[in-house]
């Protein structure tokens, strides 16, 4: 659930940057009484993401465009599928067309990425895949929404919501043990405190100060599978580091809670989708 | 030259975005009075890009923190090279962390790849290679930088900037000849008039109506040929379409004038820079 | 077409500047259930500009207000004519009053000085009428329209749209011609590059280096047509500098391409229309 | 006293509407590298305004841009004479010349109309004149600051400062006696209660309601000087309505206090001031 | 009558607080299709305040929600008693109860208090109650309404609105007498002179000035009516400092024409209200 | 640690309220040339918090304003103490005065009610009190730093933070068990999960779906000590709902772990903090 107070607050934005003025083309092409039906299509595989932000930006232009949904967030689409409609004044759908597109292309990319390391998870692997903080700045809250939209899961949404020890915070606190116990004695008690470690010793001393959750950086599988046997019941254990396609199956395999896997955001390709207009008569 | 003013706003919204309240794991684990310094250091081979923003991002969480430049703007560096540093409280550095990374690496990786496609041109051919208008929703400012950065050129900043009659315009000005028409008519006379065509037939029908710049959508190696064929020193061409770093040079020879690259900003590979910190007595 | 997004941006504004706090007099001196109508009258002779403005002000104030046009954007009005009409509680109508018709006649000023430029264009010349970016602040894209809406047409957008090389990028760039060869270079392929010369020696020195657009900085009548016996074919050319409803067909009667006239909307005057209230029963 | 927060908030968005994107021409044309001074010289005769409106621009641009301040505001100036200069990198003081020559003209255009306006008075005369809430939507507190910079007074600020009965207040509170008895029993006791009356009969009726302020709309010279003779010592008397400075010591030596006049804001003249460049060693 | 505009601003800023995020509980535990209706319960003896503020708060959320009044602003209610219902998407109802109601306790709390002080002012007395500006940063506009909607009165709205000479300036301007001298000769005549004093020799200080109203910061009772004694006729006098529902009756009995109470709004306790949730089949 | 971006956004808002426009006062009674220092006194025992807004409020206004400090954040003071002091402009101090305080008396006043709740906490018991989402909408930010300045213990930031499942989402999702069960599903796994209940029965379900925190709503101490009993070891408990200091110490003395106080924030007496100006010769 997308609030709209939020929503309309990142759109006028992007609507802003592309519109610092009228559109030049539109305008003078194009009479203004002409109305016309844009239908979002797939063009590659994709699931679906970002049906309200496509319905808002139009409407953010001209109020009166009208939009509905032929394929619901989540679904999966296959090339020429027509996945949204819109229809107002023509002038409206074509000032709109491009930062409608960036955005549904990027949420749509985002949850097909999600999609696929998800289904890479073996079935009988419990590891839950989340996204990181490496989200595009501006645009988080839409890129957890596709995150979840593909299935996977979110990490924490921001510094103020949980507890995540990293490298720089123990060189900056002198320590992993001082570093957990100042978190366990001062952090809300709503957040696990979660620690980063670099290698086994750093995960023993994690586990001996009782953290919540370790974070085991750039592990290799062999690593993995050591901390899984040592730390297994003790803390829950998030793999992260350099997670591809490719490697995310025997990661799951080594019995890990959690994977976290920056390229969901930092790196997922547009998905293909173009709009198509028709004029209506 | 990015103004400070609008620098502030984005980056400003994007330390919201990251900072709704404080920095919990820095505020419980370290001390106000730590003091730290940062460096910035390249993981990859990448063309530097985002200095200013680097340094701007911890002046806006803490106005003492001063950063200094070790690699211009546009430099190639390789892993292990230090780009740039920050000294401040250790908090402010680790607030800034992410904000700062993620900017950075995105900057950078919009240069790299705009060097690469750049270097790709044969010599002896004159195509530049310019962005589009699928740019980060946001980040368009900083992105377009990026590409000159990596000496790749820009297109049109906005709708509002400069005419381009793409497919659904015409659609719905019923007609090329009408479109290029109505657009000399009245559009500003800063602005060339481009048009986007999907065929020879089309292409013809551009030149005759005088179009100044034409867009091959999608053209073929032989039909991008034959359009410079017919067309040369009476527009100036553009190919687009699903350019790769594969098929560039080639297209280059075929002797259009501008090549856009909308794989510039919407997928370049996020550049891998880590932040290293150590703390001043 | 003004997107709704970039106009509530404005109009919250400049609601909010004339409303810090509640409208005092409204409120304690009418009763909130009184419902009433506003008509908009001219009281001088004036083009029509403004109705979604004048609309919309009054709905950022009371989404129940409902406004109509009388007539359309770019008519003629005579004073007595009913411009426009907003019916909703009189409270609404009475705190919005003054924001909108501080718009409106602004609007309307402009469109009407635009026309009469346009106007005192002689049939038989082929000038057209530009605005400058000599508007008022945060009004930009407002006054625009309003130069479009009287006949006129609006020059670059801003100063990321189109290369417009005056007096003092010459002076920074050391050179006309290293200007224009660093723009030919440089700039983006839908620009065209025009200069700014003070005589008719840099008027040469700006053909030769191949500007597309040349503004003469306030040439007199005969300096200008030495200009166009020189430059026509060669290059489009701007007249500019203290241009009058006087002077203007004398300059267009030169042959040259573009009159650019900052008075348009720095100097209109505003268009005389008031509100009148009736209650509805 | 501008409060720079206020001022920043203005400025930066005047900013963003002339950048959007970077200045093409300055970036193209001219190497970051280059530092300049530019000095705004009056071109006619002006009273001078916006001193710290015309540093910030170029602070908001570039953090390192100093100008200082050669006249005073509200000191005359005439042709020639430089009135502020600022140092800095080439670039940033050509991005910032028009929004910041588009801002201190008229800053310094009110300064000077309301000056010739004050000027005009009788010596002997006690009327003050003042401004009205016909300014530039978004520009209020400059404009505002500039009409006392010229040596005229304000009106109140806005809705929610001060009672001010208009005609559609009364029509909406049906009746005269009814609004004023409503205001004086409803209004902030640090309010006067003025009263916008059309003719004499009104007149008598505000005076019976016990109005501290009333507002002659457009009365000729006989009215004035009637209503002064009626209503002097029992009320403070403002004439409003089509003001000239050809009409304005007639209507001075009427004997009213206070004589407002729209045009001090809403169609004062933008004041010629120059930038001139050169470059720094 | 709270505009829209503004009321936005402040709610979507409220919202973003809140929800920098999705809602993380409701998106989880909630299916996105169940509907339900929210009724707001008063559970303690309250002047009821902020309708649109609640309805607006789930528009901003799902523009879909629609709310309803039971008991209009101004009226008393008791525990128990339904004030407002809002039905729409249960996850929306869930994500803007708190902040809905945090703003509506604040307004009820303060019309609450506001309605007390009144009512404890004898009837034979003429005082009225009136707020300050020691209002809650960011929230001015909600609290003088609700002091309003208790029946009290507002003070001046802001430092733009009317002089109020403290002792601060006093100092500054180096004695009353030059203060309210300057005053008079420069402030807005839309606006009393207001100077608060601290004893019997400056309240005849500011007399002798002819100030319009005087202030008597923290006189006590014997005090109060030697002022009111003195004063009476020629100046209006606002009795302020530490006033409390027991000191108040006394207080207004003095003769003074205004008391100003502080804890109207920096201490009115939040009015119990509490959303009570149903599901709509 | 409040980073400047964001508190800068805070604290102009704060200011835009207050200043509409010019300080009339200021202007008209103070000469622009006067400087001043002004001092923050304490005028009632207090936890002092809030010196960077304090400075900062000044510097918003006038960038050349030195604020400095003198009791550090989480000291305690005396009525009489000095806490800050900053010079500048006497317009500036005047301007900033009441926003300034308006925030550090709100901000020492939840300091101080913190450490009145923490200290009321026998030293045996290790409940550590929390604030809640009970704050003042917009300061946010500001009243959480309070909170733990005054020795007490953040909540969760926001609703985007952490998993608290009420006793609304229970009935939206049909049920505690499934309530839970699908958060742990689905909640990031930073968050633990909360959910709060009414009565015993409904622990014992919580405690069966292995709730990692309970919320006790408005137990009395019998059931408290009950709860303890059976959920010690099994789940945190916090108690909330109607803590007073009065109740404080024999509910931690139950044996719960958190003690969550709405009052912290809702409800805390503005500190006495007054500001004492002499002129700077």
């Amino acid at each position: 659930m997308l609030p709209i107070a939020r929503l309309d607050d990142l759109l006028d934005r992007a609507l802003a940057e592309d519109l610092p003025g009228e559109d030049l083309t539109s305008v003078v092409t194009v009479d203004a009484s002409v109305r016309a039906r844009a239908v979002a299509v797939a063009r590659s595989e994709l699931v679906v993401c970002g049906g309200a932000v496509f319905a808002r930006v139009f409407e953010r232009i001209d109020p009166s465009a009208r939009a509905s949904t032929k394929v619901a967030d989540g679904s999966r689409a296959k090339p020429g599928d027509a996945l949204w409609t819109v229809e107002g004044p023509a002038r409206a759908l074509l000032a709109g067309e491009r930062t409608a597109l960036n955005l549904v292309q990027r949420m749509s990319g985002v949850a097909t990425l999600a999609r696929a390391f998800v289904g890479a998870v073996p079935e009988e692997c419990s590891a839950i895949i989340t996204d990181t903080r490496k989200t595009t700045p501006g645009l988080r809250l839409l890129e957890r929404y596709a995150v979840r939209t593909g299935g996977a899961h979110n990490h924490r949404n921001d510094l103020s919501s949980a507890i995540l020890i990293k490298d720089n915070h123990i060189v900056a606190a002198r320590g992993i043990e001082r570093a957990i116990e100042r978190a366990r004695a001062l952090a809300p008690h709503t957040s696990r405190i979660e620690v980063e470690v670099q290698n086994l010793e750093e995960l023993e001393r994690a586990l001996d100060a009782r953290a919540d959750v370790i974070l085991l950086d750039n592990f290799d599988l062999e690593l993995l599978k050591e901390a899984v046997r040592r730390a297994k019941g003790r803390a829950l254990l998030e793999a992260s580091g350099g997670v591809t396609r490719e490697t995310i199956a025997d990661i799951a395999k080594t019995g890990v809670d959690v994977i976290s896997v920056g390229a969901l955001t930092h790196s997922a390709p547009a998905a293909d989708i173009a709009l198509d207009l028709e004029l209506l008569v």
